[in-house]
């Protein structure tokens, strides 16, 4: 409220109830308001979005220092979980030194876990060994939300006995995450048994014409089970907010 | 149950009841039924999954009366809705010469669309008036899934107070479709202004750079709303689905 | 103002100063004004903003009696110019059947054009005969925001006498659109003669490898004079209105 | 042989053997010789090589009469089958109208079928509905090679039952196709179930993201089932040729 | 089979033969077997159809100490030899710390190579030097499966005297693998000298243009040899493996 | 010279002569007469250097009259050869319905071939029969430039007896024009064989992944002959008029 | 002038003043003068448009010891600015060495600033953290042209509080440049809220499949507010370099 | 000669001269001859081919060792220039040590370099400093084969007054090569200023969009300069042979 804030506010409806301000030039005046009020508007609405839902940092791009300064306001100002994501080795260490009291996973940090849990079930499923980081990231970031994923390692097409072993797990879960670089049609069979939310995560996993992710990526986006919803590349943070997303509902 | 059928089954219990069948030989025979009934297994557990839930036929690539036969057959096998999408004016001609009873819309067929109604709100928004055509296909194949959609046209992220005229819309809706050609980001802002699930479909609409949706596409990976997911380029049907699956939780 | 529309400002107002509304009971209300308004505010804005400004239609995805309605809507609710782009022929047919008075150009429809012209003057060149149908939108683009485009017409590098012999008209101009497809620098030879803004339009026109046009958007980002500016490919509209953006500072 | 035919070759040898041509003219002749040689033994090997291969001829670029005119060549200079593939209505019409005795599918037309077929079990599998023209390319041109192809339709991921259902046609076969547009892992799924060559067509057929099949195509390279190897976007006629020669080993 | 084992049969069956289970009972639990024993079923025909396989490890994306362990255990239980491929300095190091015997090969091991050798004649050809480690790639997972690779080099198409001196070697193979990376037409020529199974490796290698492969990759499937398939790039195992299953019919 | 054409220049000499200039205002008015020259002494330039050039004009993106006007006034204001390429059936009628006496071929319209030919020989080679348009292009492009290609059709590397058999011919040319779609190799296979010129023209043809062209493009690009040039897909006339340029030297 | 320097021409022009030149030779003397003078009088003509502008180096590609030189010179023949673009650690370190006067941000080192600054308000946006150096390089780049820029940082479109809390200084600048990796649709909201001139630069920041900012590139071209341009990926210098044009008119 | 060297050659034809052979026989012995000669006709032929041709070595994916060994050889083999190319320091170092007396330049290395130079002038010109070491590699190969080239050093089109000053250089030449990353059309700005050849050389230098040197590339292909060819991306050494075989013709 830069032009006019609660005193500005409190002072005009004096001038009104005094008669120092019309009627017109109150309208006008009041007019005026919604813009300047836009954004903290907006603000106010926000912060209650966002009630419950942990602070997410994302690393790249920052230094060790400011990564610092940002996890220690929003612990400062705020009571809920924090995470950093995506974090260098210097980034952790310089976060740790100062906030200890933390969980590390697959370059994330997270502080505040909560420990209320819920009781859904979340099945994060990955179709081969090197997809496990990605996986991790998504494990941690339903942490922040009170999630306590199941996992599945390595149930990859190519070995489909593996995958079908575990039936029960993923026609039991109230949704899914599927981690998979090299063959992306992991989400599809999986799709194709539950009737519950899947989020696939291509990963930039692979041998050959991976391109760094997009053909996973395309080749989900190709695949044909019906009510699959994809992620970006190695977006193990986005997977799991979209499914704390899918579970508030 | 090719090798070993019911009656088959009936006849192996007798015989080990009576003894013809010694103890051995019925485990042996039994330990083959597994592989033999994989597929029977599956087929019933997918029967059971896909209860309630529509019967879909992609029309392309299919003749008019490969249509009709498919649709015949649905219809007569099930009591459920039977939706037939992507298809063309001939597609559509024949089917509704056989099967009148039904609603059309962008080249979608509905028959037995439900009459029961949930409760649930979603919203379809659409960022351009050429986007119309996706979100018609999401709307029908959510009336298949008995949802009524609500609609938002219109609300590209370069006019902003239309798109915040509606925001009451958007913050009460318990899942969002955006759908999005020439400005992927639609469903960022979108994000930002929900905590509900909120599914991208991208458009092949567009001026110049749009490379027939996989800009849009691209584009909405890249997009920083955490918990956002995509679909494939113009599949509002599978952004339909992926709504009716989380909905469902 | 869905919420608290004038009348019930006034009405409130008058509540204030009768007593009948207590300060806090004002402030709450008045707070949450501003979100409610919020879409109100910016349309207000929006319309400011727009003063001057030709409504643009765009046409493809729309049918003909679509682009008919929306005509005569922003006909009848303003009194500044009109244009209609990319329509088809059979939306010009319709469109004009019911307001003849326009001036038709490259697929463009464009009523009430500004009868006073600025004095700025803006070049548009093409690199080849090929590229006339965009630099023909972008002149009557430019046409509805009144500015007059000199136009030069097969300047390609690759004849460089033809571009030298204008070099006057290069120099001289306030601002210069460059539309060129096969040949992207254009507008780098262009930019290196001028100090003034120069926007460059990739065509899809081509031989070869041109993929659309998008070679030669890439290859106009990756060209090298320093201050030159991209829009889309064949957006001849967007390239005017950035120009017209420009030139109104 | 045209600088040495073999008349001139006899020649030759009359003349070394009569001492008309000295030890050292011949040697120097008969060096020369092979270089202009090279054309016509590759000729000779390269017919070994066909024989009991059909003559293909591709459609596309040829007028109807070309087609007629090479077909009439091949059928009037040897005894095999010949086989015209991705033929336009036009040029079947034409080259039936000259040549009625012949089989008619998917755009190719057969000629001369082989009626002494192998005993190899060849499986083409389609992973969806619209596939099916892709996989009968590659059956006719299976049966140019004596190969009678199982078929298995619509047997995707996505509905792993269908699948499984028939693991065991998958199992006893000698070599299989698979043929899948919206998802290229069928071929790993496959792959994983049988020890056989699996050969991969991506299809151009999809939703979405598939540009035009190479999204299949880089996925089936992605994809990580061991020994599965990939054949060019619906390049069903490919694939048979490839199973062709593995059979022959 | 987690929910019904061996003693669990066994016992249903005394339950049977007993008359202490009815047979609608024993129909109504066996029926329910196949579900649970999916996986198991699954895993015993896997077991089989790897008979005589080697087990491979794929090295990027795990640990050296992740190397050692899956390495140790898939020596211990089986008795087949074990191949561990794409492995950095660092993993090689630490897993033949552990099981010094094996043979080491561009970043292969493999131990317990087959000491009888097939009779078939298997062909690694490459068009250049760089290409080398591709090539060495396939022949030690060539030597895995019991196969002796002959081995050609530096036979690109642009120096064609080289390539034709050893045409013997090509046509008297019974498979061709032929890595190539600037020129991807290298295995269409092969593919017409010879009637038997080529199979093509686009390799990263390469001037300008090679995008990583992907040029080699879609040029090899652009190629117009009828009968030649392609694996990923650089996949010298996937060549190997897919050799493997031809030679194996 | 629009600010200084002959006369002005001849009266400032006059002026310099009778002294009625100055030498100071003569130096200055001078220094400005470059800048105003440059178009018209590099038109002067040009046209020396497109002496015995044919004039060439692009069909695509112009109408039928507009193809006329341009010809005609090429063939009134010249002497030399004249060239429409690419050009449409209603075109090429247009324009032969004004100016008969002129060849056709492949969509180009040639005018004043030139009667004295060269004694180069320039071969332009073709991979498969469906390049043979392109092929066209380039040759009627030769003939413009006084050059009568010999001609070789279907010399794909696939069957490398046909191309062996052709060796003399390619062996004995001045300049070589490779053809070439599906394959894009056969450029460095011609290069390898010969010392000469060897440019080559990827083509849109083919099966699968060729991307309209530019997957031979830059297969062409990666192969390793050194010392071949190409040109744009199915650019002929870009070929043949480089290799006019290389003939000139 | 290398023919013809200014000596020489006053020389020519006392040599027609005396009558030793007849007036045909001096006609043909001048008339050859324009072609050599092209370069020279263009020279001049780019000093012109280049006063008041900085001189730019970039530095990629040049040795520490070059950069020294370049600057050297530029700064030693001139007396404006001096900026050096993307240098590294070690060119900035031998830049500073000798000339120690200049202020460094992101990779950019300037000499000279101009101390009379512009009344122009230039904003520079970025929406996320990770463009900061972008926006970095842009606004010492309009330092150099004199602009002291705004900035607005984080204001990304997914928390949109952020954005429109700042919505005075969007509306009140005279031009904007909109600094966005992740989500290239910022500038179409900013687009949509002022009427002055946006400039969008993609940067190559972001998760998943951004493309190393060609993602970003292609959405900003796809998105819909008219009138907005685009430069390169990571261009700051482009961007500022360009609003420097639009602001000098 | 493998089958039938020299000596049973003369030994064949002793035999035919005696009579110990028939006729018959001989033909068919001769016949056979070709085939096996193949190969050694063609190392012949290659060896005419390359005489006075330097042999070139590329030094990328071998090892330091493999570089002194092959370049070892082709000095004791022949009597030619040999030229390493593309050579890391390590290579260079190692190399240098066996054979000092060479000139190095651009990570290439010659020895023997021809001491008659043509008379032929080739003029090397480059956009931007960032692409001398492209064309340092094109001029030492040029070296390699008697040419001395020209250079012209920064002469991008965005400052046309640089290149119009050499435009006698240009005009004077009678081959160019063009070096340009940032601006792809100077080749086709200098192609339109000189009837010679003109080789367009794409770099991997360059800001944003320039997709490692692919966007140069598409982009030189996509200019409209007539008989332009281009080489592949940094290829200076391709570009220097390609010039090499034209000023051979």
């Amino acid at each position: 409220m830069s032009d006019m804030d609660e005193p500005a506010l409190r002072a005009l409806i004096e001038a009104i109830r005094s008669g120092d301000t019309s009627a017109d030039d109150a309208v006008d005046r009041l007019r005026r308001l919604p813009f300047a009020e836009v954004g903290e508007a907006l603000v106010d609405h926000h912060r209650t979005l966002r009630q419950g839902m942990p602070e997410a940092v994302y690393g790249p791009g920052k230094t060790a220092q400011q990564c610092v300064r940002i996890v220690e306001e929003l612990l400062a100002h705020g009571s809920g979980p924090v995470l950093l994501t995506r974090a260098s080795d210097d980034q952790i260490r310089a976060v740790l030194a100062q906030h200890r009291d933390a969980e590390v996973s697959a370059g994330c940090v997270l502080w505040r876990k909560p420990t209320a849990r819920t009781d859904r079930r979340v099945l994060v499923a990955t179709a081969g060994t090197a997809d496990t980081p990605v996986a991790d990231e998504a494990a941690i970031t339903l942490a922040a939300y009170g999630h306590d994923a199941d996992r599945l390692h390595d149930i990859g097409v190519a070995g489909l006995h593996r995958l079908l072993a575990h039936v029960d797990q993923i026609t039991g879960a109230d949704a899914v995450i599927v981690v998979a670089g090299m063959e992306g049609a992991l989400a599809s069979v999986v799709g194709g048994l539950t009737a519950c939310p899947v989020v696939a995560v291509p990963t930039s996993v692979g041998y050959g014409s991976g391109l760094d992710g997009v053909t996973a990526l395309l080749a989900m986006h190709a695949a044909c089970a019906s009510g699959i919803t994809v992620v970006g590349v190695d977006n193990g943070f986005g997977a799991a907010s979209a499914v704390a997303r899918m579970l508030r509902t």
